[in-house]
């Protein structure tokens, strides 16, 4: 029996799962919580205060996380290093850092140790926001055409606004390092001792694509002089398509791991993306949901087409040949636990205490009684701004209908489906730009917790709802990469296709849309739109005046600092 | 020293103060809280189950206020009857009953005790809205000139709708009926002996004007013809000023009371209305609220302006000569009450708990430390649809601005706000037709125990805002009622505005506006406005949408009953 490891390196910690290779089954799983965990109030050690709005991370923890949780998972399931043929890796996104010539970390290094911008930025870090502004207004000022990829607009959380502010605000850092990398990528490297650079984070997080290449010189010069060679300088134009083998692993590597030396390691993955084979998906027409805090919408396509408001459009993004496509939704599971956590009477935590449940369980069965269309209510679901299709942070929610007999449960249902008409926006907005869709398949913490979610979900969009089997996708998808890494030779895979019809599975159960209920979310849906438009595409530009004036507030109400 | 007693009908209970007459001062409260209490489910002794939307009273009830209040202040306080020199009392309204021509309730009767329609009907008995529709259309149709007194439309609230149902539903229940009358009226004529109609419940219920009398009897016939001639079949053409001595005591009732016979009795008055002078407002330019669960506001005119969506312009209705103009806001201690039962978290609770407060304390603490606009968050008030100005009862409650941010005290203010600029709709609304504001006077149950309330609604109308000295400003205005029915040679005074002079009082204290905030308030509320006015105007109208929705998914849901 052979077997591939896949780690899922998340925002808290790192987890492996040990898989076997012919059928999926997930054999063993072992979790490092991250020593350091987000950093985002003082640097560790110095103590050093960080400002708002940072999240850094130590990457001594990704390796930390290989030194721990693959030997635990090998003595978990009694498995031999002998039998373990290849290693996958998938990464949070943009979460990079600067290093040396040699990979050394510069936060790692005593001289650097108290420079916050010697660390990890983790995806979250949303310091980079005035350089995001400017790598927007530069790029739409000159017509750069990558934008339309990426819904017009490029996130402070990505490579180059995070790589701008290290140059922005520490020069000497920025000078220091020889090489800015993916974290994921640089993992990869520790693994292998190979600096590579996959396809995925390339394409997705820093406005590469495979026809045109990263952005041209003179428009990385216009947003800082000394920022016009910065992908000659600190990066890459070798980008390498997921799905390819890396290296083998180091002599160091397999000491840290009880791994053999020159087990094959894959090009690195996004968590996100690595998802859809593992989820089954490994053809157009069937859009993937990772649903958790926030939702990841992926759905592959043949040909390039410019969808309004999508996150990117990556040719070999997530699956060679085809372009893979990304949208999200910026607050779903969030939007429960704001719920839950600041709108729900304690007469209903008694309740739910009395029958020994949660209150999310004791609001699902509540808010399932209802009808749709019962509650009155209407909301938009954009209590942490819109990403897909309006691309706007500035957004926030809305809540209509209310009365003095609307009870908690309504709320809770008019939020889900509020959040189910986003992704039927999206769905729509795919369709109608050349983009098929006819099925939905689920992966992540939401689908196991809130099956009235599942259902609303089918009922709004019309679509089937089949579920991952595996609670743990991504590292499933970055076993199974490792599996097509290590080659059909060496008893893994030739192809992420045949790897997905050999390891990749659904649950039995689908979630069906029942004719009626959604007959009269179509209704419902056509109101959600036109509040959508009204609030989103300038009908009242209301929602951005309140949150002007909210900072404004805060800014006069905040001591003023020497 | 004399003294005079003011008796206020109250929904569930009613209320006798006895009050000196040279100086105001309330010397003694009694409360009955009625037997019967609001009957809704089912009829007393038999049991006999009602209709939704159905409120009943027992006028028994009244006749116990008397028998037990009165003596109990007497009692109280020390004081004789002889030092007693008027009485007067105030109503809800419209809440009328069917009587003989005695004046004996039909509902006393064996014969008609078990027939709902016998019984008084409850200002809040809600189910005569199929007659308010057809009062509504054929007003309109016929071209009543009327309507425009009363904002355009008529409640089901009012005398003639519940009339109607009475001849609609209950033909025998009609005909029986020698006098159809408002309980304020039948309960001085229990008192005097007299029937007596005033010019308050007849201008503000009955679509009564002192210049045009009712409306024509054609109208009335086009409603139903055995309707036709409601006025001189069932009620009385000869419509009593407020302020006016409707009588003197009966031997029975000061037998009820323990007051001295031919005691002096007030012509009826409404619970609202009889505020206003007990507010000290007895000329124009100054707007009594009388704000509890809901505000009614009230203000006195020189003329007559049709001012869109009030409730009613009444000659003589408040304070003769002036024409009293009402509006009001449906939703706004129930608004707080609604938000505290079903939106507040039980960790605030614990938090209210160990500090020894209510929530609602708590809340207004919390909401108290933020600045106008910090919350982010704005609302419309409509939880319970919207009186004034809009006339709409399917309307709906809105908040926009959410983010996951967002805190239930922010949530709190937003609401407090809301209120707020829907008085400041109001105000702006009477200025703009003629009928100048520029001070708001106070009283009820929320100035007493929200002053957070009290400021926010000085800053967001600019208006400087006083406070009535008494607790129970209605039965105060009553008592003053009383004493002026008594009359200056009897030690009481000769009119309304010398009792006022002598017998009302302000707090010491005002809210003044504060110039800051009102000028953030002046952009929040540019933005209510517009909300306002795309949401009730008909910009969307998916509010009353979704009502309708509602109520289909909720007539599916229930059983079918046989």
């Amino acid at each position: 029996m052979k077997y591939a490891i896949g780690v899922d390196f998340g925002t808290e910690s790192g987890r492996a799962v040990l898989v076997e290779v012919a059928t999926g089954r997930e054999v063993a799983t072992a979790v490092y919580p991250y020593l350091n965990g987000v950093i985002d109030e003082a640097l560790p050690e110095t103590g050093r205060p960080l400002p708002p709005d940072w999240a850094l991370q130590d990457p001594d923890d990704y390796l930390r996380t290989f030194q721990t949780a693959i030997p635990r998972v090998l003595s978990d399931a009694g498995v031999t290093a002998d039998d373990v043929i290849g290693l996958g890796i998938d990464f949070t996104a943009c979460t990079m850092l600067p290093v040396r010539a040699d990979g050394t970390p510069l936060c790692r290094l005593d001289s650097w140790r108290r420079q916050p911008h010697a660390w990890v930025k983790l995806w979250k870090h949303h310091a980079a926001q005035p350089e995001a502004d400017r790598i927007n207004r530069i790029a739409r000022e000159t017509g750069q055409t990558w934008l339309d990829r990426y819904g017009g607009k490029i996130s402070s959380e990505w490579f180059f606004s995070k790589a701008l502010q290290i140059l922005d605000e520490a020069p000497e850092v920025y000078a220091a390092a020889d090489r800015l990398i993916e974290a994921a990528d640089w993992a990869v490297w520790q693994l292998t001792g190979v600096e590579t650079r996959n396809t995925c984070t390339a394409g997705y997080k820093a406005m590469w694509s495979k026809r045109e290449g990263f952005p041209p010189r003179a428009y990385f010069e216009a947003l800082h002089p000394a920022f016009a060679d910065v992908v000659d300088d600190k990066m890459s134009r070798d980008i390498r398509p997921v799905g390819e083998r890396a290296g083998g692993l180091t002599a160091q590597a397999a000491a840290w791991t009880g791994l053999r030396p020159g087990t094959a390691v894959a090009i690195a993955n996004v968590d996100a993306h690595v998802a859809v084979p593992a989820a089954t998906v490994t053809d157009v027409g069937r859009m993937v949901m990772i649903m958790g805090t926030s939702i990841c919408h992926m759905v592959l396509g043949r040909e390039e087409h410019i969808v309004p408001g999508m996150c990117g459009c990556v040719e070999d993004g997530i699956l060679p040949p085809f372009f893979g496509y990304e949208a999200g939704q910026s607050c779903v599971g969030d939007h429960f636990a704001w719920f839950v956590e600041n709108c729900v009477p304690g007469r209903l935590a008694q309740e739910a205490a009395a029958q020994g449940v949660d209150l999310h369980t004791l609001l699902e069965q509540k808010a399932g009684a209802l009808a749709p269309g019962e509650s009155g209510l209407l909301a938009l679901d954009w209590w942490n701004g819109n990403r897909s299709v309006l691309v706007d942070v500035d957004l926030s929610g809305v809540l209509v209908g209310a009365t003095l007999a609307t009870r908690p449960e309504e709320i809770y249902r008019a939020l889900i489906e509020a959040t189910a008409f986003g992704t039927r926006v999206i769905v729509e907005t795919f369709q109608s730009h050349g983009v098929p869709i006819y099925e939905l398949v689920a992966c992540g913490g939401l689908p196991e917790k809130n099956r009235l979610l599942m259902q609303i979900f089918s009922d709004v969009t019309g679509l089937p709802i089949r579920v991952s089997a595996s609670k743990q996708t991504p590292a499933l998808g970055s076993a199974m990469f490792g599996a097509v890494a290590a080659g059909a030779a060496a008893g893994g895979y030739a192809t992420v296709y045949e790897a997905a019809q050999g390891m990749a599975r659904l649950k039995d159960q689908a979630f069906l849309p029942d004719a009626q209920r959604h007959a009269v979310y179509n209704d419902l849906y056509a109101d959600y739109l036109r509040l959508h438009d009204h609030f989103g595409r300038g009908g009242d530009d209301v929602l951005k005046r309140l949150r002007r004036r909210r900072a404004e507030a805060r800014a006069q109400a905040e001591p003023v600092h020497a």
